[in-house]
C-alpha cells in the first residue's frame, strides 16, 4: 500500500519542493555569494522561519538543491525514448546547457572554495556521475566489455559538460550543434 | 634597436606582473568574491595604492589577469613541440586542469553573475577560444579544408574543457589519462 498523507503534510512537502526549486534558480541567476537562505526564501514566498524549519543551515539547502538537481537530471535522461545515437548524443549534450547544469556548475566553483560544501559536493557529484555513465551506455546502445567503449562513453559525457560550460556567457547552440553532429558520427562509427 | 628601460620602469613592470600572478592565483583559491583589490594586493607584497595605481579598479585588475591567463596558456600551447597526436592531445588537455585554468572558471562564473565583467571575460573568451583552436589544428596537422575536421578539433577542446571541470573538485588524473588515451585514437583515426 502508498503512504497515506495529510493535507498537512502535502503542504509541507510543496514548500519544500519550492524552496529547492528557488535555490536552483537562485544559484543560476545570482551564484553562490548571492544566494543565502534569506534570498532563496524570498524567491520561494516563504517565511524565513519556514525555510530554516526544512533546511537548519545553508548547507542544507544548497545539498539538498543539487541532490534535487541531480534527480531531475537523471529522471530527464531515463525519460528519453529508444532513439538512434545521433539523438541521444544530442539530447545527453542538451542537459548540460540549462538552468539544471548552470546551478550545478555555481555548486561546483562554490564548493571548490567552501570547505564546508566540498565534500557533500566531491560525493554527490561522483555519485551523479556514476548514474549519468550508466544511463548514457544504456541509451547509447555501448558494450562495455568491448576495450576503449568505457572511456569512449566517458569522454563524450565530459566533451557534454565542457559544450555546457561554452554555453555559460554567450549563446553557443550553433556552434554546439554542428560538433555534436560531427561527433555522433565518429562516437557512431567507434561503437560499432 | 628594442627598447630601452630605465630601473624605474622595470620595477614598474616587476609590481604589475606579481599583481597580476596574485590575482589568478587569489581567484583560484578565494574565487571572485574573496578577491578584493587588497586580498591581491596584500598576496602581491604590493600596498593597496600601488596596486590602484596600476589598476584602478576591481574590473581592470581581474580582467588583466584574465589576459594574463590567455596569454600564458597561448605561449604555452606555443611552446609546445613537434610530436605525435597522442602527445598533443595530452598536451592540450594538460593546460585545462591547473591553475591557469581554475581561476579562468572562477572568472566565468562570477562574469555569468556580474553585469560589469560579463562583456569583456566574454569578448576576451572569444578570442582565446580561436588562437586556441588555432594553435590546437595546427599542433594536429589537421586539415580543415576537409569536411567535419573544424568541428573534430573543436569537440576535443570542449572535451578539454570539460575534464578540467571534471578535475576541480578531486585529482580525476587517473580516469582523465583513460579517456585521453582513448579519444586521441578515435581522433587520429577522424583526421586521418
Amino acid at each position: 500500500m502508498g503512504a497515506v498523507t495529510s493535507p498537512k503534510q502535502d503542504r509541507s512537502r510543496a514548500t519544500r519542493q519550492r524552496l529547492l526549486e528557488s535555490a536552483v534558480a537562485c544559484l543560476a541567476v545570482h551564484g553562490w555569494a548571492g544566494s543565502t537562505v534569506s534570498v532563496v526564501a524570498e524567491h520561494a514566498g516563504v517565511s524565513r522561519g519556514a525555510a530554516q524549519h526544512h533546511f537548519p543551515t545553508r548547507e542544507d539547502l544548497f545539498t539538498g538543491a543539487v541532490e534535487y538537481v541531480a534527480e531531475e537530471r537523471s529522471a530527464a535522461l531515463r525519460a528519453l525514448p529508444v532513439q538512434g545515437r545521433a539523438e541521444v548524443v544530442a539530447a545527453l549534450v542538451d542537459l548540460y546547457t540549462g538552468p539544471l547544469f548552470r546551478a550545478a556548475l555555481q555548486l561546483w566553483v562554490a564548493a571548490s572554495n567552501e570547505e564546508q560544501l566540498r565534500p557533500r559536493v566531491t560525493e554527490l557529484e561522483a555519485r551523479v556521475g556514476r548514474e549519468t555513465h550508466r544511463i548514457a551506455v544504456n541509451l547509447l546502445g555501448a558494450d562495455e566489455t568491448r576495450p576503449g567503449v568505457r572511456e569512449t562513453v566517458q569522454g563524450l559525457l565530459d566533451m557534454a559538460r565542457g559544450l555546457g560550460l561554452a554555453n555559460l556567457l554567450t549563446d553557443d547552440g550553433a556552434r554546439r550543434r554542428r560538433v555534436v553532429t560531427q561527433w555522433a558520427v565518429l562516437l557512431d562509427e567507434a561503437l560499432g
